[in-house]
């Protein structure tokens, strides 16, 4: 391969930092791909990291040492993420979202990637600081936002089954009633999918009394599991009732939601 | 802010047209941005174009004209998918992964995000010159499959549930037969969730005798939609029965599973 110049080679780093977020990268990596000094690769991630500081979208943690190396830590910049959940709950306050049940029509915001990324951002960036070792979330809708969360912290995703449909060895089943229906339902986890004293981070898309919330957090009780945050999506906070789990974070509040008037509120939460 | 050189330029050009992939981005925006005129963006986009090309891992694609702009096609190269697809196929192949009912342990491979993201760029260049509009899958384990596969396309996905449980307005539903099952089955989709003549591709995580692929087919007839391709990541191909449907693609083959003997053989797919 012909000699790279600096900036190619700058190119050239940050897209393979940032194929592989979270994942740190020896510098002798990219000294041998390169055919140039470990010297010089110093010089150009400085530059690299530089020039990624501008934009707030992401930056580059370096860890010295032999064991050592670079990695492209993903970030949303804050002005974006709070423009971003502003237009997601105007779009969410449409009255054709209305449901029977007081429930929003989500699915195409819940399984469009180009929504679920920012969104993966900013729960990455409420939770990090928790250092989880896993997210966990329940079958079916919220399985894309929780698979973002964890690709945005590097992290593996673990998903309960409902019901008992668990074919994976030996599993623990817990039941819980959702505040939604008012029935008792039943929620299984197989015991390979989830080692013992695992920190965990709840991922779901949508919380009206919290009893699926709670649920999970009685399963993860079983796993020994040590739960540092709860995140979903949409909150019902249309009365001040208080909700089965507390501590959670929810990045919009649906506010009114009414069949007969078609009236629908969302907001979004206020500060990062 | 300070004016940037070329080279920082190049990096934040690159981050910026990664972090949205397949996303078409005007000049202008990096022009303003950068305080730099729109002819010296065109040239750092032909040297960012240039260093991307050496690394196989994505490239630039930049559409001239007032509605052009330039946007970033991720990609895998071809090495290193085959080289991919052989170790995940060594992993699979391990006697602990052995399942009653013929089936393999592949939880931990399809919820993790670092394996995912190479499975979803491999189905993409695979089927990206079919011109599919949409991804579908079925719930629940092949839908983080299915999702990586939209984004690298930059496509929105559609789930199809399985049951009746569709709260989502009105809903097709059709009957299967699960070929591993061998019982009737319910599959449903909300009619709002695919507007009608799509062009769909359909991707999941496991097809033994095809019986829910079809299912799908049948139900994307009811939508009046054309199935472009289906890619499946683990086609069972113990015996040379052929399969109810034709013309997918599988990643991986399950050639061997004895749960008697221990043995399991996992190959991949020979060529790209």
């Amino acid at each position: 391969m012909e000699k790279m110049k600096r900036a190619e080679r700058m190119v050239a780093i940050t897209q393979v930092l940032m194929l592989k977020p979270n994942v740190l990268t020896p510098l002798t990596l990219f000294a041998e791909r390169f055919g140039t000094a470990k010297s010089t690769i110093s010089e150009d991630l400085m530059a690299v990291k530089g020039s990624l500081l501008l934009s707030g979208q992401g930056h580059l943690e370096t860890i010295p040492g032999a064991a050592g190396g670079v990695r492209y830590i993903p970030e949303i910049a804050k002005e974006e993420a709070t423009q971003f959940l502003g237009n997601l709950a105007e779009c969410l306050s449409k009255k054709e979202r209305i449901l029977a049940g007081g429930f929003l029509y989500m699915n195409d915001i819940l399984f469009d990637p180009s929504v679920l990324r920012p969104l993966g951002l900013i729960f990455a960036g409420a939770f990090r600081d928790k250092k989880p070792d896993v997210v966990v979330t329940i079958e079916t809708k919220g399985i894309p936002l929780a698979l973002v969360t964890a690709e945005a912290l590097g992290l593996p995703l673990v998903v309960i089954r409902t019901g008992n449909k668990v074919t994976e060895g030996s599993s623990v089943s817990i039941n819980y009633v959702s505040g939604s229906s008012r029935r008792i339902q039943t929620m299984s986890l197989s015991r390979r999918a989830l080692d013992p004293q695992k920190r965990v981070l709840i991922i779901d898309d949508f919380m009206k009394a919290g009893g699926t919330a709670l649920g999970m957090k009685n399963l993860m009780a079983e796993f020994e599991a040590e739960v540092v945050g709860i995140g979903v999506l949409v909150e019902v906070r249309i009365t001040e009732e208080p909700k089965l789990v507390e501590g959670f974070l929810s990045l919009l509040q649906l506010k009114a939601l009414d069949p007969d008037t078609g009236k629908t509120s969302v907001v979004p939460m206020v500060s990062f």
